[in-house]
């Protein structure tokens, strides 16, 4: 890879990351509430579990066969007298008659004085008197009682994002609700006059707003409860009222456009009076950046051109918003670039490409506005910032969009 | 590894999940809706989108800047009377006087006349006329109309399930709403006379059940819509009417239990009249298995064990249902197995384990019944069919759980 130094008047990527998360992080500690297990799939479990039961319940057999004393089938073939059948489901209180047998199914309690069971497949029986034809020792096909987890035992961790396998667990020790933390709750908030929504006729000058939709579609992706998606037009009154409605529904606010060198930046002129930083990062696309704390509640603002503000949510946000939803982390491989790139000196640049069974490719048309062209990346392409070329067949960064 | 020949007797995983997959497949051609674009997150495509409008709808400015003719900033430093300004949103009709500059706005249409944009960087302006300090060629931060997707161009294909990136170029284009399949509905059917809801009290000999439960987690987890979750006794009649509300309300039916080798196997007993396929799979857990078609509907019954019915799901269900779903595939990797393990001979094994830095691991415990333990586990250990010794250090296949 070609390179030239950084300039220095920009802060970088990494310092922006690391700033965003430490603003998010308090986030963890959010709301608790209980809910019933069949609707617990994927949510957050906000404290322990230990088993309020031991698991087997009780002593039961492994198999669907002869519940015997082992030392009533030391020598085979034998033929034992049949006391009886126990199912699933019985008490299982009639104790084993000394020399006999008790058929049993799987599941079923071992009755009191058998201390194995012999597999069907292994016997023969007449319906009075079963003929025993392999032995078994003590303990075989017995599952005794708590051998999976006993009572009180650590069942899952606090912090586990829960898993079918998990919410079988729960469900197998018979506990009906759990405890698991509120998502967090994000407002979107785009701007710009031009912005029309979808299924309206454009007029000169217009565009379709797709920046809200997408953030909202983000964000409900990496497990955030998305309260509101609503637009303001350029005029800082009416964003700062919708900025207000916003702080006061959600844990965090997204807003798009409005951070640029332009005459009607409205994001900025609203939130850098309140305390907002406003700023370039060496990124591209994505530079322009903004970061406030509103009414206690983060903002973070992303550049207005579509790619931009979805590149600024993969990059800023998405991982600490994964990390804070117990998500697993952003997929990041490192694969072979099969074309020559060029980037800019002093940006990190995040290309949108597709990977191959060769490697990794940019997709067609790169600028910042190009939405349709981002539709067909599968992946983003880290080219680091003090890198200005890079031939094909270098080894580069690749996250998964 | 150490391995013996398979036996005949059985049919092997590949063969019996071949059969499934086959009998599934048809359920690729399900019910087309339409669903607004905010709400298609994640659903699957039914049919080709092709773009509206093309995009960038009108000739636009990439930058904050100003709107000049090349000839004009040929030569600088040079100075330019300011003709006005023109914001994003803005109709943009007015043209730019020769010799003159407009100001325009990031996305705001470039002016009749002009064909570039100096960024507002290179610039010094008073108000009324603008030093241009770095000249432009022609097209220079204009983006031209229709140049990341035309009219009438291919937009997302069929089938694509979609992402953030794909619901932001719908909404870019300015759809309202689009096509998806209906996803394939599930009813999920447990048996068992032992087995109670959770939240009630135990009365001896009986269990919670948790397959209904576990079940429909994990068909919620991979794309499946579940319509129903029911529980039978091991009454046949029971079990029929219960199967006959499955199969006239979902597409796919699953049961649990009922399959083996014991005297009360109502799964197998109702099913096998109606054409139902029961036997056994050369797999551990989840041998014994059975399939049928009743009034058009594949019925999947899975033994009751806990760990088996989610092993079976893992092995047989999952990897098909995701393809249908248009889900990414199950992940597959290779990685030194940390600890010796025996298997059974002719029976392929799924072990639970656990990934470390170093390999993966069998958690403690592999007994069909020992759900508490698959909790713990985050991957299955796939233990070939005529292996019957694994050592450390050998490269075993790992599925993601």
């Amino acid at each position: 890879m070609s390179s030239r130094p950084v300039r220095g008047t920009t802060r970088s990527v990494e310092e922006y990351r690391d700033t965003i998360e430490q603003t998010l992080r308090p986030l963890a500690a959010r709301a608790v509430t209980r809910v019933p297990v069949p609707e617990a799939l994927g949510r957050l479990l906000a404290e322990p579990i230990s088993s309020p039961v031991d698991l087997p319940v009780f002593r039961n057999s492994a198999m669907d066969g002869y519940a015997v004393r082992a030392e009533s089938v030391a020598v085979t073939p034998v033929t034992l007298p049949l006391a009886g059948v126990v199912a699933a489901g019985e008490p299982g209180t009639t104790p084993l008659p000394p020399g006999a047998a008790l058929k049993v199914m799987t599941g079923a309690p071992i009755p009191p004085g058998a201390d194995c069971v012999v597999p069907v497949e292994h016997t023969r029986s007449d319906g009075s008197a079963v003929i025993v034809e392999q032995g078994r020792a003590a303990g075989e096909f017995v599952r005794e009682a708590g051998t999976d987890v006993r009572v009180g035992e650590p069942l899952i961790s606090a912090g586990v994002a829960l898993a079918p396998r998990h919410i079988a667990a729960l469900a197998a020790v018979g506990l009906a609700e759990v405890p698991v933390f509120e998502p967090i709750r994000a407002a979107v908030l785009t701007t710009g006059d031009e912005l029309v929504p979808a299924g309206t006729a454009l007029r000169p000058g217009q565009i379709y707003n797709s920046n809200g939709i997408a953030l909202a579609a983000a964000l409900a992706a990496n497990g955030v409860a998305v309260v509101s998606v609503a637009h303001s037009t350029d005029d800082p009154v009416e964003f700062r009222r919708l900025l207000s409605a916003a702080t006061d529904s959600a844990d965090l606010v997204f807003t798009s456009g409005g951070v640029s060198q332009g005459d009607f930046e409205v994001v900025k002129e609203v939130l850098r009076p309140l305390g907002g930083t406003f700023g370039s990062v060496a990124v591209q696309p994505g530079g322009p950046q903004g970061l406030s704390v509103v009414d206690g509640v983060p903002v973070l603002s992303f550049p207005g051109n579509p790619v931009s503000t979805m590149v600024s949510f993969e990059v800023f946000a998405r991982p600490i918003l994964r990390e804070l939803a117990g998500l697993p982390p952003v997929e990041i491989q490192e694969l072979p670039l099969l074309e020559p790139v060029r980037s800019p000196a002093g940006r990190r640049q995040f290309l949108r490409g597709r990977v191959t069974p060769d490697g990794v490719e940019p997709v067609s048309g790169q600028g910042s506005h190009l939405v349709a062209g981002m539709a067909r990346a599968e992946v983003l392409i880290d080219i680091p910032a003090e890198v200005t070329a890079v031939a094909a067949g270098t080894i580069v960064g690749v996250r998964a969009l």
